[in-house]
């Protein structure tokens, strides 16, 4: 697998920006936040990991990205296609990027600027800075549109690949886990362990990783892992989102400590009729709500769904992103979207079983990104 | 290793917030990152990797502070001390806990709500809501004062412990890297096995790994590995910022690919020599800035830095927090903080040599966390 973008990719992306800025009469984006910056950039790395310094990009109406970022990374963006590169030197306890985000924006500015300021955005960078920014500012900030959330919605084929490769590294770590994982094994180092797997199947490095293990189904599916071991009669529940070159796989796989309860394995079938139920009219032109409503008549009966909020959602380069399986989500898909199919069921009082695989929407049936599981849980 | 902390932890943090909202005629706190809600409730989950959500601590004036949360957390937040959680279900399209937010803080604020706005601080919410958020308020919002970074930068007792334990993790991974580094092995398959050995020396995750592999020294420390083999001459460095119990540490550690060139040898001494200088003076009473320019005069000879910008950090619930070592900040250094210290060296023209150790402030001399690397560079 080839690391990167072609060039292409890059000026696509601006361009189409462009086209929407335009029809959305703003001068330019600024942008502040990892994916973001790195969507039409190309600036990979892991050092966003550190708070203390802020990164910002600008797309100007016209011509390449800008970018305005603390020195220290300087050589790292030299190596994409940017040009304009405008570093100071952070952290600056007295203007850390203020001015000179100012002035840079002030020179492709004169009327509006759009940030994302919708739904799982943020603006990253202190708010008494940001005040700062737009005191100095000639044109006014608004809402960026929605821009760059719906450019990457749809993905690329280079993007997809990439999405792809991931999910193979993660079905080849899951397919391994009878090696780590059985009974007596406490779940903490099943979690060490599991994450060892994804890195030795070729994961650059592993940001998620949530599950459980408890008695028929488990309580909750965000918990860090406890040092109880693994008994008979448990459902071990992994799920991963690891990374490969800046994208994201997020499924999970479901093990059975010894047999399976009928409960039990009645209410995986239900997430697999779950799944079958999505795959039968998910593809161009299907919303978000329908594939909502097609999953949650068999997990729920119709229910309108559960606490945990919503069946899947949009992935790429970040764990979750864009659309939400919700039945307020009215989002019709295209072609080139990657989401998740995520079903839960309840098992039990307070108990839940959960199943995620990964697609991209096509004009037929979805293409599995994920080796799609078996009918039947593995057990251990 | 206890993981997690005694209710007392908390009820301290909470208390002396409290003490400092006073001073400052603040009313509540409002806030929205990892590390904020987790300082003041212990809701640990790597589920803040997803963007989807936003979550929400309330501290008030008295009493214990207020979770405004997704419903998918509410079992995990139960488990904590925190009693008042409130959840809606996310993610919602047109309510996305806005309403509630705005009822919480009007119950607890008349006239003043601080949340972060400072240096490294960020609002972990789509702008738009937060609008709408302060619209619905009686109170009106400004910065908290520093009063979150202020007692964050402090470690208490216990939090120290879990730091000097993931040092301890890292430390034991580094003494292991001859078996998985050295001639011709690719950078990339390095930086994934280092990963394992952490993990299998029990980190209970991995967030952050940089390092470089290049002639005498490399040209920038927080690019991607590349495929490209180690070399004979080649200065290996790996930093890692591995997490045990929600605490980082952060350090490096450089290898040489055979026998090191004298200039390297001579590049690697000065580094040593910078952190003995900066040891000679850290104690209570010492500032950043002291810091900085005690090793600056031994990597540059006293000319003020570099474009790395800083020569060290705090650390602890983030890779870096709190203080800089650069010439403008006169933090000064208290008992119980935990910085960085973190000498970069030039080696010929665009190429540096960068060493990192970790340690927490005492009344004399410094209390090493990471366990301090030998005088000289191991050999691979």
């Amino acid at each position: 697998m080839q690391r990167g973008f072609a060039q292409a990719e890059f000026e696509n992306r601006t361009r189409r920006a462009q086209e929407m800025m335009h029809a959305a009469d703003l001068d330019a984006l600024v942008l502040t936040t990892e994916a973001d910056v790195r969507y039409f950039s190309g600036y990979l790395t892991r050092f966003w990991e550190s708070p203390s310094r802020p990164w910002f990009l600008v797309v100007p109406a016209e011509g390449k990205p800008i970018a305005v970022i603390p020195s220290i990374g300087a050589a790292l963006m030299g190596q994409t296609w940017i040009d304009d590169i405008r570093t100071w030197r952070a952290p600056d306890v007295t203007d850390d990027g203020v001015s000179l985000l100012t002035d840079t924006l002030n020179s492709v500015a004169k009327r509006s600027i759009g940030t994302p300021m919708g739904p799982e955005s943020h603006l990253r960078m202190p708010l008494s800075d940001w005040t700062r920014v737009k005191a100095g500012l000639n044109a006014s900030v608004q809402d960026d549109a929605g821009i760059v959330a719906q450019l990457r919605a749809v993905k690329s084929v280079a993007e997809i690949s990439k999405i792809e490769h991931a999910c193979a590294i993660a079905g080849r770590a899951f397919a391994r886990v009878p090696e780590i994982a059985g009974h007596g094994v406490p779940l903490s180092r099943v979690f060490r362990d599991f994450q060892r797997l994804c890195l030795e199947e070729g994961a650059d490095w592993v940001p998620y990783l949530a599950g459980a293990s408890a008695k028929s189904g488990y309580g909750d599916v965000i918990s860090p892992a406890s040092d109880a071991p693994l008994e008979a009669g448990d459902v071990l529940m992994l799920d991963t989102g690891l990374v490969w070159d800046g994208y994201f796989c997020d499924f999970d796989r479901n093990f059975s400590v010894g047999e399976p309860s009928e409960q039990t394995g009645t209410a995986y079938a239900r997430l697999i009729g779950a799944v079958d139920a999505a795959v039968d009219i998910v593809r161009t032109g299907t919303t978000a709500a329908q594939l909502f409503h097609a999953m949650d008549a068999i997990v729920t009966g119709g229910a309108g769904g559960s606490d945990a909020g919503r069946l899947g959602h949009g992935l790429g380069m970040q764990l979750t992103e864009g659309l939400s399986l919700i039945p307020d989500d009215h989002t019709v898909l295209e072609l080139g979207m990657v989401i998740t199919l995520e079903p839960g069921v309840e098992v039990g009082a307070g108990k839940i079983l959960v199943h995620e695989e990964d697609i991209v929407i096509t004009d037929g049936a979805p293409r599995f990104l994920s080796p799609r599981a078996g009918r039947d849980m593995v057990q251990l």
